[in-house]
């Protein structure tokens, strides 16, 4: 054999580590004219952006931030949210994003785990400060005075003003690439539904990885128009930021969503794609008809949190959008798989195309593995639409691991795997489906019931706006099923009707013993509060 | 600071060695019907070629053959070759792709200094092995038999065939992902216009980030139908057939360039990408109209290794074909550079056009760095068009070193960049446009002529077909340009013609002392000869 190694190791001319912040360097030399941002009267271009991140980056430095300085960041989408997706780690540091949907405490909670020593707080959440400084008098508090936010003087709690930050940067030279691709980049916390959040790092290299995976996945064409309808806070806009950087696309700032904005922006800018959850899609979906007339180009949307209901596809397709369902979670930089689409679909009937699109699909060809198997034998369920398993990956989408929580982190781990917790079968295709989280589902008498089966079928009824189905303990049967609907305005639905209507379309066993007309509470991710429905249904149950 | 680092380690879950094999493997896990191989009578499937690539690799481990075994192949663009690029590596071996127009003696030399242990060679070139057999009788190998090429009876000098080999594969699960990303994938001799070749070392993660790199460099949707007009041997294809794979297309097979069987297979298969030399697009733009008529989609052609002449982008462009000019050589896997069209060049003149495509551009957006440096003070040049270096790599898309020759490796990686020996400016807008090859610049009375130059003036006559400049030792003037120039069939022009034109179209010191008319004499690799031509002319010259 030929030895193929001595000699031919690893230097600075054949190895760099892999990272984001490249795909900023590399089209602000290749496109420094070409725009970037695009947010109320505020048009900036790569070259703008770049001189502003490195003015960041090389700001924070002079601060002391280093490698591994956790630098926490509380702000909408917006241009600095932007910037600091670059600035942060180009200054060595690790960017926490955190949820602005969050309470004080919730917040104090990641600030102090995460050992932030810096924030950058958009001047609408300043009220959360006087608490904040007092938890964490050494915290050094940058306050961000947003265009489009409310206007307000420096709160006292404040340090510097953004601006003046970027405007006391020296040497613009004295920024950092990383000097491994397994540094840490970003931190995430979990919205932990149950206990407290969990800290979730992602690296260089899987932001690097994702970034890129995004783009091939969605076979996104140079300069895409992205339209910042995802907050960013959530798995760092499943990586978009820095997709949207390496394609040198427009980054179209949002700083909340509103249907009637979005379609003034996708006319007025042209946006060619966006990511969202579902209710965001709902609303688009069904914003008035004249909200959403005069769409002359084809527009891209991702949806993930939940298959895109029968009735919002028709309208999306109906208005040329094109939808593509993906799925992933924290731990895996937001989807890292998706629902693949075969030219065949698209002879389908609507009703088809559905049911084939609700499936959570295939591992991203960058990511190198997606399984559902039995997670105690690690056993692969068979691809029969019935076996049901875990949701698994590994490969180089998957997290570096839990900040300080090494149980956690090899638990998530365990068997070479991370495990979900999302429970799911494989289709003749191999393409995987969830049924439901490990702890959403419902076993009534034996039986198992899927709450998103449920859900499903009550989503295809025109009068319905959104609903989730949970299990309420029964002495009898063990659980029974109890569904929360949410009406579209003016629709008129009876509890007897919507039993009636169950009972046409599923196994016996599995009919809602309760119906509950409410609006559905929802965490800061646009996630139902399950958890919070299931005490309203024991009571309601209890109460008879 | 919060510790991003103590169990947070790389594992089995959160790390995969890049490897373009995994490409394979996606593809065939979610289009195992759609087609990936076309060639005479045979379509194959990604499912089937998947299960011909394991085969492959299982035989070949049967026979031995593990990491870092060398295992050579001499095969024209056949579905052998495609599979070889899996096969090979998923044995944990090294793929040596030998040049088919090499002569015997270079074979050996290959097949010795990469110690070879296996040859796959096409039944075309056996007349190669009774030499080879001689100098290797330790080589196991194996003859393929491809449908279109010349049907011939099993030579005494090969121990098996190709089908019988994969027959004989056992258990299809013997086969194996790479260790470590670093590790050898592929060996590619330099076709050494001086010297003996030398050996470049690709390894896995490379290989897999430049097939990536080619997705997004040319917007390559899903399901590309790429002709195969690139020898596959010439830096793997420039990585393209873990690119297809990676897109799901078709491999549109091509034994040898026609270029009437290059448009039937345009138009029958619809294909839709093209990677080749400069002569080969001037065949396809000199076709005549009638084999040229009836492309009625968009084709898209990458050219390399000179710019493309504007009379043969014209050609193109009428055709529909869009051009785009990449940059490169086998140390970088190919092209790692591309000559990336702002959208306001479409406005351009044609001739405008052409002189901004002539340039070598920019670095791919995965590759690190591309400078033009002072190889001796490392010092970047100005970027005003005049000022002139060495174009140099660095980054992710380089490779490995070469083949136990540590001072070569060295030399190439001198100063933590990868030196191309490529002399160029850089424009005002960054780009470099190649002005010479170190050892084709010609030095007359103290000034600078730059040989590209030259040819570029005189491939704008309409009677050019090919043409080549070369320096000769002229004891006036230190050294003279000769020209020598292939006319297209039926053109007439004169020495005295050309220079008149030359006169008018350049400084006079430019102007070439003398005008030679005749074919011109290519290297394997379709470029063009100069050490021949440079011993002629001397010749030429001396005889007066």
């Amino acid at each position: 054999m030929a030895d193929f190694d001595t000699g031919l190791h690893r230097r600075e001319a054949n190895f760099a580590a892999l990272t984001p912040i490249d795909y900023l360097v590399r089209t602000s030399e290749v496109y420094p004219h070409k725009l970037a941002i695009v947010h109320g009267n505020i048009r900036r271009t790569w070259g703008e952006t770049y001189d502003r991140c490195r003015r960041l980056a090389v700001a924070l430095r002079q601060y002391g931030v280093k490698r591994n300085t956790t630098v926490a960041v509380m702000l909408p989408n917006t241009p600095e949210m932007v910037e600091a997706h670059f600035g942060v780690p180009m200054s060595g540091g690790v960017l926490c994003s955190l949820n602005i949907r969050l309470d004080t405490e919730a917040l104090i909670f990641c600030l102090q785990h995460g050992e932030a020593k810096v924030l950058l707080i958009d001047s609408e959440f300043l009220h959360h400060l006087p608490a904040i400084r007092e938890a964490m008098p050494a915290l050094y508090v940058i306050q961000v005075n947003d265009v489009l936010g409310p206007i307000v003087p420096p709160s006292k709690h404040s340090d510097t003003d953004y601006e003046s930050l970027l405007q006391s940067a020296r040497n613009l030279y004295d920024w950092q690439m990383p000097d491994d691709e397994w540094d840490a980049i970003a931190l995430n916390y979990t919205s932990g539904t149950t206990g407290d959040p969990k800290g979730v790092v992602y690296h260089h290299r899987g932001a690097a990885i994702n970034a890129v995976s995004n783009i091939i996945e969605w076979n996104m064409e140079r300069h895409p128009v992205y339209l910042w309808t995802l907050p960013m806070f959530h798995c760092n806009g499943w990586c978009f930021p820095w997709t949207v950087a390496a394609r040198a696309g427009v980054n179209v700032c949002l700083r909340k969503f509103d249907p009637k904005v979005c379609f003034d922006l996708i006319r007025q800018e042209k946006v060619t794609h966006y990511c969202a959850a579902p209710i965001v899609h709902s609303g688009l979906a069904n914003a008035p008809d004249e909200v959403k007339a005069g769409v002359n180009h084809v527009v891209k949307g991702q949806i993930a949190g939940a298959a895109p209901p029968e009735a919002v596809l028709a309208s999306m397709e109906e208005l040329g959008f094109e939808i593509t369902h993906v799925y992933g979670l924290t731990e895996v930089y937001g989807p890292s798989a998706v629902c693949v689409e075969h030219e065949d679909w698209k002879t389908l009937s609507l009703q088809e195309r559905a049911a084939k699109k609700a499936r959570q699909g295939v591992r991203n060809m960058l990511q190198a593995g997606m399984m559902v198997m039995n997670p105690n034998t690690m056993d692969i369920v068979e691809n029969d639409g019935q076996d049901m398993g875990e949701i698994m990956f590994r490969g180089n989408i998957v997290m570096k691991g839990y900040l300080k929580n090494p149980e956690a982190t090899d638990a998530a781990f365990a068997g070479g795997w991370f495990h979900t917790g999302d429970l799911a079968v494989l289709d003749a295709d191999s393409y995987a489906q969830i049924r439901d989280r490990s702890k959403d589902i419902i076993i009534s008498g034996g039986e198992n019931i899927s709450s998103i089966e449920l859900e499903d079928v009550l989503y295809k009824h025109t009068s319905v706006l959104a609903c989730a189905i949970v299990a309420v303990p029964d002495e009898k049967w063990g659980e029974v099923p109890v569904a929360f609907i949410e009406l579209k305005p003016g629709a008129r639905w009876t509890e007897e009707e919507v039993v009636e209507y169950c009972r046409a379309n599923m196994a016996r066993f599995k009919v809602p013993k309760r119906v509950i007309f409410q609006e559905l509470p929802k965490t800061a991710t646009s996630k139902v509060q399950k958890y919070e429905l299931r005490k309203k249904a024991k009571e309601a149950v209890a109460q008879g």
